[in-house]
């Protein structure tokens, strides 16, 4: 079978290979709001508090994985292991520490313009955070998302990041399967996690990790912020306006 | 001329080479303080109350470097140009907000027995930092130096990171060549001005970078912490004892 109509010899015809525009899987800390160093500070204060001593550079390291495998983490590498009521009051702490820092948290640089530009593109997109519901507010409520976007929280699924779960779960509910879906993400455990689920990653550096630490856990583009990412949007198979 | 005595055919004579002990010369913040965090949320406080939007990676990314040069390329980036009066009142708040974080620094893991160890091996260290005097007392009250130590602050040379000149007033207070020296930092700047200093750089992670990061800024080792720097201290040319 060879080519035909307007192309040359041997030019497939139009329409042949169907690729869709792509779907955007986002995480929500330190990839649309600037939430991450306050997040950092919260653990510091809720482990310090506990008389458990840990540098902050490795705090850091940890946000945006689930909090249940941070605290394995943290156990094996600190050779102490944590009673039940210990990492309950981790938790808490943590928490009420976030939650008393959410004035300070801010949309990040064009996130709300990024959003608004793949609903005008139509090209769909959800939110899969490891954050609790509670905590996921904070950032949420910043973002004037439209009702119909969905998002997944670390309460409706069985695992949490760098597991697939979160981003199969949100691929679901967009009714796409993962590998239309771009994972949007600014740690290491949302592009581990995006490859698990058989989607690419793209990698912000708006959560603080160096560029090459994203492309080594597969990124398979880095930009600086949303911004960055929206003035880029024709690298990732969304086209503008015409 | 030819080798001779103990050694084989062509074998040059003993101490033909003199090669001293290295001297170090140490960054404060995040390299042997765990205090970059608390830098950052006290620049990001500052800068909020000042009307001045600025991701907070983009600040941590600016720590360590001269607090002017950081507030002349916040207006480069921003394109936004601040008074002087601005000016003032950022760095007055910069600094009170740090001073108020000051009961959540603590010296990194093996900072104070990574010093001693110098000490016991007679390799002579000093400390330079880009910060004025009476911030860096908060990290320097932390790590038990003996007298004799040389501290180089911002108040004492024309210009702070990544300009060389603290790294060279620290060298030449210790009556060595900044060549026997290796500067040791947590942030690119420090590695920056180490190679215009004509020093070689260790870089710590300590602070928050990604290890290519500080490569790519002429690192010729990087190691975690100060407790992983010591762990290792032959590879940088310091015996253990014997």
């Amino acid at each position: 079978m060879s080519g035909s109509s307007a192309g040359g010899p041997g030019q497939l015809e139009s329409g042949r290979f169907h690729v869709p525009t792509p779907a955007f899987l986002f995480d929500l800390d330190g990839t649309l709001v600037d939430s991450v160093y306050q997040h950092v500070a919260a653990w510091q204060e809720a482990l310090t508090a506990c008389g458990i001593p840990l540098s902050v550079w490795r705090i850091h390291r940890r946000i945006g994985m689930s909090g249940g495998l941070f605290l394995s983490a943290l156990q094996r590498e600190t050779g102490v292991t944590l009673d039940a009521e210990t990492l309950t009051r981790l938790s808490t702490l943590h928490r009420e520490g976030y939650l008393s820092r959410a004035g300070s948290v801010v949309p990040l640089p064009g996130a709300r313009e990024l959003l608004r530009a793949l609903s005008d593109h139509e090209a769909p997109f959800a939110i899969a955070t490891s954050s609790a519901q509670k905590v996921a507010e904070v950032g949420l409520a910043l973002l004037e998302l439209p009702d119909h976007v969905p998002v997944v929280t670390r309460d409706l699924v069985e695992r949490a990041k760098p597991d697939p779960h979160l981003f199969l779960a949100a691929a679901e509910r967009l009714h796409v399967g993962p590998a239309r879906a771009f994972v949007v993400g600014d740690s290491i455990w949302d592009l581990l996690a995006a490859q698990r689920a058989g989607a690419l990653g793209i990698g912000l550096l708006s959560g603080g990790y160096g560029p090459e630490e994203l492309q080594a856990a597969g990124a398979y583009r880095v930009y600086q912020d949303p911004a960055d990412l929206l003035a880029h949007l024709e690298e990732v198979g969304v086209r503008p306006a015409s």
